[in-house]
């Protein structure tokens, strides 16, 4: 029987330390300097049953509990400096699962440039939980949902669709894309496409007070993935790449069609799919030139009524 | 139906805004302005059938999750700015009981100066699970655990004992304390009671690399209900102030047995219940004189084997 404070000295080790780390793993907390006068915080949970299955590699499991909070910072234009982990254990879980889960966390947060400062660990006779929180620093300014105009070009930065298939798991988080937007004053809000591309842009439309926007179908990245899903699902790829979801790419509208030259973005990335519309709704312009309404159809999780 | 876009919405109205919160709730991460050079860190979970009952009231696991996290603060020495909630919701559980726990979470975190600007939600199959992330700031120097020097005393804000009788629901999170302890270069070593005195003295005594210490019984601040506790389990009053954990008061080393007259400890904690000795152990001294070894039993979710 390993101990929770053996495990927590063991914890310490195993994720190291970092510059402007003062206090790490095993005190109550952990004391860091700040590297700039903002933090970028968020904290999402991954739960067995809902963002993994039970047979899911535990790697993948750590590496997707860190990256879908790295891909929210991404989406503010933020540098990655610091994460804590919580851990919920099955009473059952092996202790070697739980080391491969953190070396995928350890793995993710190396990849994205932060280190592992904190988090505890609990038991429970219910599914696993890795709940990451993810503090970061802007070196610019931030990019946030509600800055959309009408009139606004739509992009994304990397295909969509399929992301049950696998690349929920391995997705990587797109830092560098997200701080270069942030230095381009042309672009004017963005966010992680997390819920599917519909839900997440009437998402934004919402937040930047703006009523529409138009999508054209040909100019859609849609991800092989999204293409292999439809074989098994009888949906169309453009219906996976609509609503999937956990696709992780940044989707942000600019001012203008071209951004400056240079920066991470791949070439597709640089040509717009949509643009920011004053009609109310989410519209599909076909090849043919027909104009679709569209609900915003993708992930929820729902509440139970009251 | 509440969707989560919704929920997440209603959320921002709820938690409202506070100075220095720039992004708050509903964008992909908060953005907040630092009051310090220094930031400090923790994160927590707690969950059903482990941290509290199917039957617990909801306000009150909102107010423990909260307030866990604050007496990790408050043992640092710090200042609470920003809390992050992410919540597990069991499939069933009711809407009204949601917004009961997260009333509970807003309650405890005004009480401790902070405000919320963030988290998440998911749905499980499995027990609720509360993992809430504070930030919050040093005015002065970090109370870390690992500055205790043989000779230095040992001593706790508050009484010790049966807290699952109610008060680990119910705990005040001892920030001004901490803060005020900070402030008092005698004190060498801090950290809070939540898994019992005698095995987080030990972790204490080990993080400082110091051998023992011993304790005089007499001086121990035992609480009314472990006297309570004791009349049913048929341990001593003594034996639950010593290993029931989740007291959340400090304990804290200091050089000498007086700190400096005024702050906010009441007069029980300026009188030291024992001393960092060079004999490896811990020790109980009884009023007869008695010298008597112990092992610092206490509260540990145990892993399971690899």
């Amino acid at each position: 029987m390993a101990s929770e404070r053996e495990f927590t000295r063991s914890l310490a080790r195993f994720f190291g330390t970092a510059k402007g780390l003062s206090v790490g793993i095993g005190d109550d907390a952990a004391v860091v300097r700040n590297p700039a006068r903002n933090s970028v915080l968020c904290c999402d949970p991954v739960v067995e049953g809902v963002h993994f299955l039970a047979d899911t590699p535990p790697p993948l499991v750590g590496q997707k509990a860190v990256n879908r909070n790295l891909a929210d910072l991404a989406a503010m234009g933020a540098v990655a400096d610091w994460l804590l982990v919580s851990l919920v254990l099955p009473t059952d879980y092996p202790s070697a699962h739980c080391m491969a889960l953190l070396r995928g966390v350890r793995k993710a947060a190396r990849a994205g440039g932060c280190t592992v400062v904190g988090g505890d660990v609990a038991s429970t006779h219910g599914p696993l939980v890795v709940t990451v929180t993810a503090v970061g620093h802007l070196p610019g300014r931030a990019l946030t949902r509600s800055g959309a105009r009408v009139g606004d070009h739509v992009c994304v930065s990397g295909p969509l669709g399929g992301s049950r298939l696998g690349a929920h798991l391995r997705f990587r988080p797109p830092l560098a894309e997200g701080r270069w937007l942030a230095t381009q004053r042309a672009v004017s809000a963005a966010m992680d496409v997390s819920d599917g591309l519909l839900l997440d842009l009437a998402t934004m439309l919402t937040a930047s007070g703006v009523p529409g926007a138009e999508l054209e179908v040909a100019a859609i990245p849609i991800a092989a993935a999204a293409r292999r899903a439809a074989r098994a699902s009888g949906r169309s790829p453009l219906q996976h790449a609509l609503a999937d979801g956990e696709d992780h790419v940044l989707l942000w509208t600019q001012r203008g069609r071209q951004l400056a030259a240079g920066g991470p973005l791949v070439p597709r990335a640089r040509e717009p799919l949509g643009r920011v519309i004053q009609e109310p709704g989410l519209w599909l312009i076909h090849p043919n030139g027909r104009r679709e309404r569209v609900e915003p159809l993708g992930f929820q999780h729902r509440l139970s009524p009251s």
